[in-house]
């Protein structure tokens, strides 16, 4: 009854002529600017080798420990002290019953792209492909610098803390790599007044910037001077990770006091918390538009959300959610107040709650000025919203919302160097979807002009806006 | 240029091959878990027959009422004094209006199903629709026992006030009955302190719990003496109708002076009172636990919006409709302290808001611990998401932030006996949604691994996670 | 490879041959209805002509000029001093750009049904078509009324200040015009106490109203005066573009007191001025029902994001988008207050967040008292959600949630006389969606019925409800 091909082959998610057509003739071959990732810039710049596939692919993956969770599976197999290959088992067992999330697509593709392995991965296959996934690991050319470079990787730019020291970017450059590294500057560190840290690391940011800080306007200086060093390194992009953009009115006595107050280890007010992110938020944003940055806001994740699991593996190890912040009017107000005083730059909006997908997506048209094409971004489906149902979604909204033909793609968002077939999927979904839209009559058979919109999609619109 | 077949028939929302194997030979032939519904204990312990298919099939039915209003129809023939005859008249002519709504496929799948009837129901064929079914509901093993019988339902759990005697409940199980009536404890009206009956309930309380309740923690010890009562009649579920999770800060002292003000019959503020529901409804969830109790909360409709009919009608009789309260924060400190206190027993979360799912997807994957598979659960699409789309957002939502393979599946949540083909309907969507898939090559031609799925889904999961 | 027809072509959006006998036999014969737009009166009244596509096509259209922000066109020809047919070139060379948007879609449409010109536009096809299209305009018979007639437009109702004179109405009334003009009253500018042009406005209104308006009774004294003469000259209908209800709690002493701040040029605070709208807004509805009008209600729009460009530009000219506010709680206690009181008037209730979907159209179905038929209507799909998505989800919420059956259809909320083929768009739309439960065997294959159901949402629904 049923015919047997590879599940993971030349069209997969292709419905039709056309869209093989955009995804073959146009999509495939555009090389990648991931222009927002968490890879490790140390592994890059030493091309780090992994001993096996847990290592590459389990050991940091959050995505893959929920799902185990799920399972009921024990975290010794997921973040603990079992063996490699044990956890490897673990997973491979785990990933028949992982059907229609991303994560099964994701899987199969990987194994597809960076092993050759076509096999469906389960408790049986698992040894076979430990072993030659192993092997390939193991042999000339496979580390992670020649992992991006496999597949077709020209820029990717990692997410920095301002006090980082930036060595494993300057060594790179050094290099004769043809991989660019560049960086996103990501001070959400500075703005948690309200967290224990808070002190901690203002003495951290002294120590990087060599400017003792003692007041709003001297942490100013700080994140000034870090962010001149990272631009002398050639950063052109900030990011934040907010529950929503902070946009109360403030006084500079509310902020000096509220910052004291951090600074001293003592609590802070929610009211006085929100109004020193406020005041930092605002001049961030305008110190980024006076260096020509491209400024991102990651809005509306609800995060560390287990306190106990939180307190055992610390930040960003998968207890984190989709929250349902307000987000239109203090964003709304944000982006007023910078263009109000011709200091808004570049600035591309991610949602995490798929229901904020038409606030951001209309809220971007608000701010075009002319200046530039699709000055303000509504960006690419994120974490959770990252599977063919997400970015269909905010591929869709964007349409019909703003212009798609403005898009400047997808991005990885992640932490693994297996990942970067993220992009052929979101290219296949791409033009699966104008594919469908041909067919159907609800676009012109115009290949051409479309194949040209997709490759801008995939790779020129944003080598352009970040003048990569 | 059309041609004719029933409107039910064999493969009804099943689109191609895929999904016809899966249903027809998977799904179909599993028993049916009803683990949450609002049947009438009474009427299946005594196997009440209908006299007439408006008794079975339109008292109580507040879908249909509303429907029947939105046409302008005469309260009088909705819940009114009209005769049952020409109350089934006005439905009959309301169908074909109800074309869309999920009314109309579940009018034709239920006269297929319990009587037989293929005919499209309108105000013709309403005569001869109105005496056959009235024959087969009068004739023997029509009575409500037989109805579930002849539906393969294997368990159905009511919901029941902490004050019921569960007469019914012990009556069915000391008799031979093949059917399990388990049941849900859900003590609404225990929280509800700003309400009117507040105070008669705490006394219906008392007389139920032989304890008198005149503090706090006598109401909780009288709410624990039913649980134990319950218990001992084999309940495993608890149940909670919630606009949102209550979880303010609250200390001892403010909680006991808004017991004392509601047992009173004094107004208790807006914050008191959600103080008294905080601390109230964390003493129930660490009791469930301590019995080993499944919690469910169906979070964010909006009710009782027309105090008119409301004073005319009562509660549940068609004035409720979706709110759009914040979910997430409150829902998530709220799991959080007791997973602190390693006190979170297995849990349910349904949504009214389609635009919550995915909040409550991603909740569920920040308290899975490994104990159990899928011990967080985003429950089946619920009251207004009770429809194919409603259920395929949720099955969607559910398969890309979740895991589908651990889904304990659907419920009726319903007060008619006529309802269980919407198990069927359930089925036929998901076997529809996974056939597609693998017809478009998003899922490998696996068909016996994921029919073993879907038999999870429709049966298996739901029984080991209630052991049933 | 791919075959060539004109891109607007008879079956454009209708994939199978229900959804081609639903549109051809049944839905385009209907004449429109357009019972809400932003058309100019003055315009209608004198039949203006236009000079050049031009004028009749950019000047004024927002959401051309969004796009064209976005691709980053100078404002110059936009809204600015380039000259006609400079800005022409502009959007032609934009319109490439602008697929997958409903502006690709309008463009076309528009384009054949009042110009039979069914080429692409883009740069190259500028010239012809800016000189085709503008001998056309220029030849007898193309004034904005012959445009109206030449689509089937039966009535208009225009939106209009509760100061306007009406004169248009009058004048147009009086002449053997077949078109009908109606009218809608809009009294945003009377509720608007926090701005500052609210005491100019007072002022306007005494001058029309001939009232003095010096107390909050006055106020209503006025506005019912102009309702009165709107109502003279056929007016059946209200209209309110809010963010949400306003329905607090509020004293005549707090209203009073409000209304004097604002009358005398002195800010009022946001909850006094949530209390004075919530008072008027009582009044108005209340009123409407006395005369028997229909009330609408846009809620949920965020306005005049960008203070640089709305004091340069004004308002409506494209700088506003979809704000998050909460609607349920208050829209319910406003229905319900009215309803209490037997006061509630025939309503509809538009969203511009489509998350909101659910919201409204649920809240529908608690108010209908079967006095008429969909006495509480969910709004067409309006501003940002007017194009075949947003469509669809309005079609597939009202449905499963309401009754389709009972829906009064289309608008084109347009300041276009070229928009009118959004009503044919809506009706493909339509057919196609119901076509398509057809050929799956959603819907029975009562083509006689779903085209009886089709008119009735394209024509009938519509006039019964106005009483047109």
């Amino acid at each position: 009854m049923f015919s047997e091909k590879p599940f993971i082959h030349d069209h997969f998610l292709l419905e039709n002529k056309f869209a093989e057509a955009l995804y073959h003739d146009y999509a495939k071959g555009m090389p990648i600017l991931d222009y927002h990732c968490h890879l490790s810039p140390a592994d890059i710049a030493v091309n780090r080798t992994f001993n096996n596939i847990t290592e590459a692919w389990i050991h940091g993956d959050h995505y893959k420990w929920r799902a185990m969770r799920a399972l009921g599976i024990d975290e010794d197999y997921i973040t603990g002290n079992a063996a490699d290959r044990d956890k490897f088992q673990k997973w491979a067992e785990a990933v028949p019953f992982t059907i229609r999330n991303p994560l099964y697509h994701w899987t199969h593709l990987e194994l597809a792209r960076y092993f050759d392995r076509y096999e469906l991965l389960n408790g049986e296959s698992a040894e076979m492909i430990y072993h030659d996934t192993t092997e390939r690991l193991n042999s000339d050319n496979n580390g992670c610098l020649d992992l991006l470079e496999r597949m077709n990787v020209e820029v990717v730019c990692t997410t920095d803390d301002p006090v980082d020291s930036l060595e494993n970017h300057k060594n790179l450059a050094q290099s004769n790599s043809a991989l660019k590294m560049s960086m996103s500057f990501r001070p959400d560190r500075a703005l948690q007044i309200d967290q224990p840290h808070f002190a901690d690391y203002i003495e951290t940011l002294e120590t990087a910037s060599k400017i003792t800080v003692n007041s709003f306007d001297s942490l100013c200086e700080a994140l000034k001077a870090r962010m001149r060093y990272f631009d002398s390194n050639g950063c052109k992009l900030a990011d934040h990770g907010l529950n929503a953009i902070y946009c109360l009115p403030y006084s500079a006595a509310e902020v000096e006091a509220a910052f004291e107050l951090g600074r001293n280890r003592k609590s802070v007010s929610s009211t006085a918390s929100m109004k020193f992110k406020s005041a930092l938020l605002q001049f961030l944003a305008e110190a980024y538009n006076e260096l020509g940055w491209v400024q991102q806001f990651h809005l509306g994740a609800l995060r560390n959300n287990n306190s106990r699991m939180n307190a055992l593996l610390g930040a960003d190890t998968g207890w984190d959610s989709i929250g349902d912040f307000p987000q239109a009017e203090s964003l709304s107000r944000f982006l007023n107040l910078l263009d109000q005083k011709n200091q808004l730059t570049k600035t591309i909006l991610y949602n995490s709650n798929p229901g904020d997908n038409a606030i951001l997506a209309t809220m971007t048209g608000n701010f075009n000025d002319g200046s530039v094409r699709g000055k303000i971004q509504f960006g690419s489906g994120w974490w959770f919203l990252d599977q063919k149902d997400g970015m269909t979604q905010q591929l869709n909204t964007l349409s019909n919302m703003a212009l798609l033909s403005c898009f400047i793609g997808m991005i990885t968002d992640s932490r693994s160097f297996l990942s970067f077939p993220r992009h052929e999927y979101f290219r296949r979904v791409l033009c699966n979807i104008l594919g469908g839209e041909i067919s159907r009559g609800e676009l012109p058979q115009e290949i051409p002009w479309i194949g040209k919109i997709v490759q801008d999609i995939c790779y020129h619109n944003a080598k352009e806006y970040f003048n990569f």
